[in-house]
């Protein structure tokens, strides 16, 4: 089973690719889409869902698995988010992979065990989890692989044992 | 100039294209892109990314006008609709068109003079600007056509000559 993890952002779009084959769990790729801060929003948008639809493609996912947004302080940040997670979302779909949610909450609980682990204890994790020499860098693919790896914990096992075949 | 101005929201998402050339301002066509509550919510992003791609290539409008997504009581809601004009403004920058937003306050002033106006006065004045023989309808139709002519009334006097040119 190969999931892309993504970590919804207009300046910067983390995305993990993940592919879990039996017992093993392996990163495939992990990066950044960034996008200009100096180009009005719906070039930038346009530009995130060009490139996802790239990224999708090249990569052929069965799932797609998208941190969801919540509302923070800085409600015109949020707004951002949502939108960038609502051109990802239509691009998932549109790749024909089946697109899952999770919240911030539930990724930690999936990597750490504990809803309340910090950056710290996540990168560690990740790291652990994938057998990586070293941390995972930049945060935002890190941040994105860990989705991908919590998307994997919720998949239904017989869908695991499926993809394993 | 073609304009088409949208008022987004991922049930239903209005759109009216309006074209203005010399002192003539006519509706070309308005409607509602629906998308189904049963189905999930990524496929309808993706659904309605689509149909407003289709839409802007038949049309190929100059400009395309967008109502601002504001944080109202419901938050699910608003982030639904920010997540559709986020689709709705990655197809419009795709199509090649300059993307222009539009706050709610902003469009009633250019419509009635009053950023207070309400929805009974908002259709009547789209009626009225229009030339039509009776309220266009649906309303999420009305509203979409009157981001088109709060974009008309914002467009600056020379691009306004050029067009009609």
């Amino acid at each position: 089973m190969l999931v892309v993890g993504i970590d919804p952002g207009l300046s910067r779009c983390g995305y993990g690719v993940v592919r879990q084959k039996g017992r093993v769990t392996e990163a495939v790729a992990a990066g950044v889409i960034r996008t200009d801060k100096d180009d009005p929003v719906p070039q930038r948008l346009h530009e995130l869902h060009t490139e996802m639809v790239e990224l999708l493609n090249d990569y052929q996912p069965d799932a797609v698995a998208i941190e969801q947004v919540l509302f923070q302080v800085n409600v015109r940040t949020a707004m951002g988010v949502g939108q960038a997670s609502g051109v990802a979302m239509a691009a998932g779909a549109g790749a024909g992979a089946e697109v899952f949610e999770y919240s911030p909450t539930q990724i930690k609980k999936a990597i750490t065990g504990w809803g309340g682990a910090d950056k710290e204890q996540m990168s560690q994790m990740v790291q652990t989890l994938l057998r990586l020499p070293e941390p995972l860098k930049p945060v935002d693919a890190a941040d994105a692989v860990a989705v991908a790896l919590c998307h994997l914990a919720h998949a239904p096992a017989a869908s695991r044992i499926q993809a394993a075949v």
